[in-house]
């Protein structure tokens, strides 16, 4: 069960979308996901859930359960002023201790209005997995100006599609 | 008017100790300065005042305008899970177009408990700052090991007060 | 006088000639400027100018204090693999200490064949430089998929030289 | 067959003994392991084998059959002017294409005079492996203030001693 973070609490973001699709090729390939929504979390969790509420908040712990069952996960991570959403780090700064996240393995998928898609959000975040003990898959679609390259809410670049099926097979063998 | 901002919404942060002994060594310079909470704003913002929502929250609002009138910034900056806290970037998230660090200057003081200092905390958040076109002083004091060089509240190691006096120093001129 | 740095050893090079380009727009403004090539570096540089021989390379030490005798720099940075070349970090690594860029200020121009514009290497350079003292300008132009951009040995792409413009007026007020 | 990359071309390097060291491990746990040293290097090869000499440097082209042969590796990275070597990358610049590293699996030790530990080096050198295509093992000791925590040429510290152990352990498996 492949565990697709959608990261970011935006409402209708394209990131869900993307996480639809990915869970859609998922599928294709006989393999079993699940997504998970950040847009879940209790709306006061970076005050009610961290530091000394660390572990008490059962909103928060719902969320965090579905994602500390999981082994490997795909993070959808849209570029917020040059780097990841500041609410995924929130998500993980609340995270319980030994961390969730020690030993398994996870994909990331960069998403981008702009030309940089998301490269250094990918870099960062990679750099907060490994300090987290999680193996990142090297291979990391980096989704440029994404509104040019879908249809409504569907993606339609065809490159863009084969780079997350590619990476959706690395993930399986991974 | 240098805004000193405390990088995390913990509560008696050892950030907020610093913050306030940075204020002091200001103060001795003959430099006045502001210490800008985290902790003030609202405790659901990153639900309310991000998005669609974009300068609508007056709570928010509020912390954002202190931040907003300034020119020269101190983020006191502690390390967690490898990068710096989620929080400090959701207020980013929120800030309102044009960004409020424009052209603007700033220095940064990471902390940790462990030995790294936040010297990738630092790296990523420069990394946002000159996305958003702030200017970072080089020169980034990494206060490591916190607990052990600190006297109660007070930071107590002197080659620690050394670097914050000589980064204070090189923000007045840069 | 501004220093501009080609980043890279390579003859005759997509960097020379953007840096050319860049010296052309530094004239018009009536800055004086020179060019800095790592191609007259010494070819066995990496051997015998680095640790015990730290200093004593004639022919590198002359590059050095080209370098050295500035206080304001332009590195154009093509990316390669992913980051900087490695040469360029090799010619820091020979520099003597106290080093060279302490106190001094820079700008960087990021270029690649690809997408990326160079975004992840800068990152890294400016890692090193902030290491190293020297203050690097916050706004630095990427210039993707650089060989459309050009005709013949030309950089003829309006934004891409208006980013160059702004970035050179940028530096001379820094 | 593990290759052990001896991440600088200084004599007689904390380097080359760490890595010798790393090999004795891996003896322990009965697995073979073989030193590569970038001192090997043809000393002019940053000049001769880059570009359009690309594969055609003998003695360069000796070095890189010895890497290419591999699948996995341990890279020992001493800091250098707050990154990784400047020869490292550049023998990464001569590699041929398709690189030599495409899904195979790495694991970094980070070395540093200072208290840094490296981390800044590791995490750039990820930036460019990920950028190839080859896997990090997660897990990156910071041996920092290495001078300290070595008896003549043997690393005494016990704590760094086991986290080499237990990264040894995890690439193995990885």
């Amino acid at each position: 069960m492949i565990k697709i973070i959608v990261g970011t609490n935006r409402k209708n973001s394209v990131s869900e979308q993307i996480s639809l699709q990915y869970q859609q090729l998922l599928e294709q390939m006989k393999v079993a996901s699940e997504l998970i929504y950040l847009s879940e979390l209790p709306d006061d969790f970076v005050f009610t859930a961290l530091y000394e509420n660390n572990g008490k908040n059962h909103a928060y712990n719902k969320v965090h359960e579905q994602v500390k069952s999981g082994t490997k996960y795909v993070f959808v991570v849209p570029e917020y002023n040059g780097s990841y959403p500041g609410i995924l780090k929130s998500f993980i700064d609340g995270m319980t201790y030994p961390n969730s996240f020690r030993h398994k393995k996870c994909a990331l998928v960069g998403i981008s209005s702009g030309v940089g898609g998301g490269s250094i959000a990918m870099s960062h975040l990679t750099d907060v997995f490994h300090y987290l003990g999680m193996h990142v898959l090297a291979f990391k679609p980096r989704l440029a100006k994404i509104e040019e390259n879908m249809s409504g809410n569907l993606l339609t670049n065809r490159l863009y599609l084969d780079l997350l099926r590619e990476q959706a097979e690395l993930l399986v063998s991974f």
